[in-house]
C-alpha cells in the first residue's frame, strides 16, 4: 500500500491506518473501500469544523458511510447523533450542535477521474472481480483528500429525532409505542414485514 | 449490580457483562439501558435461530436498539445486513438470510410490570433524574429475559436494499447517484437540509 514510515499521512481520524483498517474489519466485516474513504471524509470534515466541537452527523447514503461515521466519530444511529438519509449520495456533514454550522464532504466523481481505479469503483465501471480490494485500498490511501470536495454549510432542516415524551400501549399489537404516531403504532399502521412461523 | 461470580449469567452475547458495558460505552457514549436490554434481546434471538446461521437483522426503532445489533451481531447499517424501521417499537428480528425464518423479540410492557424500575423507564412514567442509571442497569441485568417476549417468524417483506448497479451523475448537483431514483438524485428531488455558509 506504499505507506511512508512514520509520516503524518499514516494516521487517519487520530489513529494509525492499520487501526482504521482493523476497526473497519471488526465492525463492517471487511476493510470496505467505502468505509476507508469514509474515514478520510470524516477526518477532513472534523478538521474543518475545528477541535473541541460537539458534532452531529448527517449521512446521505445507507452504503458504507454510516459505518465510517459510527466508528470514527461519537455519533451512532442508536444514540441519535447520526441521521441517515437514503439518498444514495456519497456525502456526509458534520456540524456543531449548538450553532448548526458545519462542513459537508463528498466523494467528487470529477476528481476521481484522475484516479482510474477509484473512478471505476465509484462509478461502477468495472465488475468487482476486476479490481482487487488490496489495489483499490492502496489507491484510496494514496489519493485521500484529493478525490474529495467540501463546503461550509449551515444546517437549515434540523432532522434530529424528537425526544421520547410519552409512551402508550398500541391497541393493535399490545406493544409500547410513541402516541404521536396516532391511535396505533406505525407497525400496525404500515403492515407487518413478517408472518408467524407455524401459525 | 448483584452479579454472581463466574455463573453463566455473567455473559451476554458471548462476552462477559463487563465487556458488554464497556463496548456499549465506547460506541454509544454511555452504558445506555436500551442498549443493554438490547444485548439481552440479541442474545435471545441468536439462541432461538440456532448456531451457525448467517443472520440479517431488522430493528423497529431508531432508539438505542440499532447500536445493540451493530455491536453484538455482524449486522451494521453500512454493510446492509441491518435494516431499521422508524416505528418506535422496541423490537428486533434476527433471521436466516437463506430461509427467511427467524425470531422476533420485543421488550414486553406487560412483563415489565413486575419490575417497577424497568416499567417506569420503558413507559416513561418517571423523570430521568428519578431513576439512577446504575440502579436501572442492575435491575435490567437481574430481569434479563423475563421482561422479553419472542415469536418465530418468517420474513414476508424482504426489506433489503437493492444492490448498487449503475451510477449516474446528477444534472442538478453534479454528484454521483443511483439512476433508479429518476432523472436527478433524491437530494435534488427532496430539497437540501443545508444552505451554504457565507454564500
Amino acid at each position: 500500500m506504499n505507506k511512508k514510515d512514520s509520516s503524518v499521512e499514516d494516521t487517519l481520524c487520530g489513529r494509525p491506518i492499520e487501526r482504521v483498517l482493523e476497526e473497519t474489519t471488526n465492525f463492517h466485516g471487511f476493510p470496505a473501500p467505502g468505509v476507508v474513504i469514509g474515514a478520510v471524509m470524516v477526518d477532513l470534515a472534523r478538521e474543518q469544523i475545528g477541535p473541541g466541537i460537539e458534532a452531529d452527523a448527517i449521512v446521505e447514503t445507507l452504503r458504507c458511510l454510516p459505518d465510517a461515521v459510527q466508528l470514527f466519530t461519537a455519533c451512532t444511529l442508536g444514540n441519535g447523533w447520526m441521521r441517515v438519509l437514503d439518498w444514495d449520495r456519497f456525502a456526509l456533514t458534520l456540524y456543531d450542535r449548538a450553532t448548526r454550522r458545519g462542513c459537508r464532504v463528498w466523494l467528487d466523481a470529477a476528481k476521481t477521474a484522475a484516479h482510474p481505479a477509484i473512478h471505476d469503483w465509484f462509478l461502477k465501471r468495472v465488475p468487482k472481480d476486476a479490481l482487487p480490494l488490496e489495489t483499490l485500498l492502496g489507491k484510496i490511501l494514496e489519493a485521500r483528500r484529493t478525490v474529495l470536495s467540501c463546503r461550509s454549510v449551515i444546517i437549515s432542516d434540523f432532522l434530529r429525532r424528537p425526544k421520547k415524551e410519552a409512551v402508550a400501549i398500541c391497541p393493535g399489537c399490545g406493544e409500547a409505542f410513541d402516541p404521536r404516531a396516532g391511535d396505533c403504532c406505525k407497525g400496525c399502521l404500515h403492515g407487518k414485514y413478517f408472518k408467524m412461523d407455524g401459525a
